[in-house]
């Protein structure tokens, strides 16, 4: 038996879920089994939490999900706004959603974001090892080893479904200068921190060297190992760097380590690349990553748009999509400025979701066209509630019609009687 | 000589408009001046206007360019309304713009904006045929033969500096059955109007019949002949049918006709396209039209998502610029919907902005990248103002972070101390 069947437990959902899984993405439970046996494909929603939630499975051949970032911060702490974006994150229908809280009760807050979303739910464990080091008064350099293994395994207790581990910055690829070589350095929140550790401290990265304790916890609690991108790129001068590659090159032997240990996981990904780069990013990490699940983080593809990155991100993200990225974290526009706020939130899911579905579109999946005509179908009958039914966002177009000069009009008021879909009509010929 | 260098006259600005053009390209005047002689590229700017406005050049890897549409309505008909549009347009940094009026007297608000414009500007002579002919209380079919010819000689006079003229569409492609075909036949205003006065009358195409008449006028004025696509795919399902592809044959041979001509002329092109296709039509519809500067709506790489449409049209247009689109027509979040407001032209000539610069950058164009290098050294250092200046709208993130709760913290909101570039940065390691 391979190790993965040996692990099949572990990899695959109760039999309900499988099967509802399945239904969704066009495929039979039979074959999904395959692609979560052969780690093509992975489930997010952990043993606590699968059978109550909307868990999902991000891989190979499937639809691309869309998640939604949100948390406090020390400058901004407000627990019942946190829980807002996250329904607004649901309701704009993020597939799963991540708490990265560092401000406040974060433990108590990661509660309340368990006990409300109906969907997955990721967080980045080494956030609470700063989190208290700057409670007893310490910078990131106070830290200790054993809270950093311990947020893994409190997160786990609490249910979390999927956690970002930041293990692939090792001590060799620090004092190697590709660091000092970029323009922007580590821009990745928990490789900074963990980077700051391990020179202050002269040692290893404790999430590489206790890579084992990590995956014993993820495997026990069913938790989706999510492995983070220390050294995403920051900038467009940066993508594809000595940094980068060599993380990859990492982060593929921790993929086939997490795989012989039974446990579900996923790679994060870049970040800011020119889109030219975009398709051979995604590329090469998977090749590297032997077929892993990737999440990607964007790709920005420009970095002058301050204000406008749900934008530079939606663009890279359908390339990523396209190209074989399985998962898109979502970028608001308040991404390099501020704290995204609920519309912000709102905006920045259905800008991924159209970079995640137009990626599908382009890539043939099976049944992703038909949305499209259908709505094509509604626009040429200028059936009103019908394009608004099928809107990726059935709200926001009908208020602007209601709010416009249209009235009783069959047309928009773009065109007035000029529109084309009434001259071309046979009523108007005839 | 060449029918070109014969016609040199007709396709170079005046010595002092082609240094500046030159230096703005990083190009000098003589190669510039040979894109121009060879019709790889066009100068947007008529002789009454080019020594006055800030007149631009389309072209073969010279920085592509954005336009903004705005213009009144039957059913939306405001002229200070509009020409604040225009002044938006132009401040969010538009290098052409569009007078697409169609309700009100038309005449006195080209007027207005001509006036008022200081980058080119163009327009589109049938709809004054199509709103002529209602006035007379007459459907599209009672515009006369040669209402459509003196709309174009009108516009001209007046010292429009582009005009875009449906001449592609013929009596023979519209009896082979091929957009009945389609999902959402004829999408293009002009080419709805013309088509419909075509199988009223069953006569053929007036500009493709007078088309010598039409390229006398535009070399005459020193008119940029914007060819119309007709049959531009109005939805995914028809993109790259059988009907787009028989216009653009058919562009193919006007092209050469006007350059015949000494006639300055730039192609337009989709469209709804999905992302896979948009390199292959970009790369077609140029080979075909030999080299033409292109002129791309979008694309649109998703039906679904009105209301989002600055989006949709921002990923498919960087790729279409990475590819070889010289010039973006900007999409507003308004089409679908309704006429775009102030907001939504603003709010698109940015998104269209990125699309373009993005795509310079994918395309290697000498200096894009330094724009984000730029950015991204300002980032690093959290050089707030420098960010901003740099930023494609510099008022909208100076904005988001005056009102969020940095006060005079040194990062922002989102991360507080933890902000990755602080926490790499020698003071914390110190």
């Amino acid at each position: 038996m391979s190790p993965a069947r040996s692990h099949a437990d572990s990899l695959v959902p109760p039999e309900a879920v499988l099967q509802r899984l399945a239904a969704e993405e066009h495929t039979t439970s039979d074959a999904l089994r395959e692609l979560l046996l052969d780690g093509r494909a992975t489930v997010l929603g952990s043993h606590a939490r699968v059978g109550q939630i909307r868990a999902c499975v991000v891989g190979a051949g499937l639809r691309t999900k869309v998640n939604a970032n949100f948390g406090t911060s020390a400058l901004s702490s407000d627990l019942v706004g946190e829980l807002h974006k996250l329904d607004v994150a649901i309701e704009a229908g993020a597939d799963a959603v991540m708490d990265l809280s560092t401000g406040g009760d974060i433990r108590a807050v990661r509660g309340a974001v368990l006990a409300r979303a109906s969907v997955p739910v990721g967080t980045v464990p080494v956030y609470e090892a700063a989190v208290q080091a700057a409670g007893r008064s310490g910078g990131p350099t106070a830290m200790t080893l054993d809270s950093l293994i311990a947020a893994v395994r409190n997160h786990a207790e609490q249910g979390v479904d999927f956690q970002t581990v930041h293990a692939s910055i090792t001590r060799s690829q620090l004092s190697s200068g590709a660091v000092e070589r970029r323009r922007t350095g580590i821009v990745s929140r928990g490789g900074a921190l963990l980077a700051c550790w391990m020179r202050a401290h002269d040692a290893e990265n404790p999430y590489y060297e206790r890579f084992d304790e990590v995956l014993d916890i993820c495997r026990g609690y069913g938790v989706t190992l999510s492995l983070g991108d220390s050294m995403r790129p920051g900038c467009l001068a940066d993508a594809g760097d000595e940094a980068q590659m060599t993380e990859v090159a990492v982060l593929g032997g921790l993929v086939q380590r997490a795989r012989d240990a039974g446990v579900r996981v996923i790679v994060e990904g870049p970040g800011h690349v020119p889109l030219h780069e975009v398709a051979a990013q995604v590329t090469a990490i998977k090749r590297a990553c032997h077929g892993v699940p990737l999440y990607v983080l964007g790709p920005l593809v420009t970095d002058v748009a301050p204000g406008y990155d749900h934008i530079t991100s939606a663009i890279g993200g359908t390339l990523a999509a396209m190209s074989g990225a399985d998962f898109l974290c979502y970028v608001t526009r308040a991404e390099h400025v501020r704290l995204p706020n609920a519309d912000d939130v709102r905006e920045g899911v259905i800008a991924c979701r159209i970079a995640a579905h137009a990626g599908d579109v382009a890539a043939g999946l099976p049944g992703a066209r038909e949305w499209d005509e259908a709505m094509a179908t509604a626009r040429k009958a200028l059936d009103w509630p019908g394009q608004f039914a099928l809107a990726i966002d059935p709200t926001l177009p009908a208020e602007m019609r209601a709010h416009s000069d249209a009235g009783d009009a069959a047309e928009c008021t773009m065109c007035g009687p000029l529109c084309s879909m009434r001259v071309t009509s046979s009523e108007v010929l005839a």
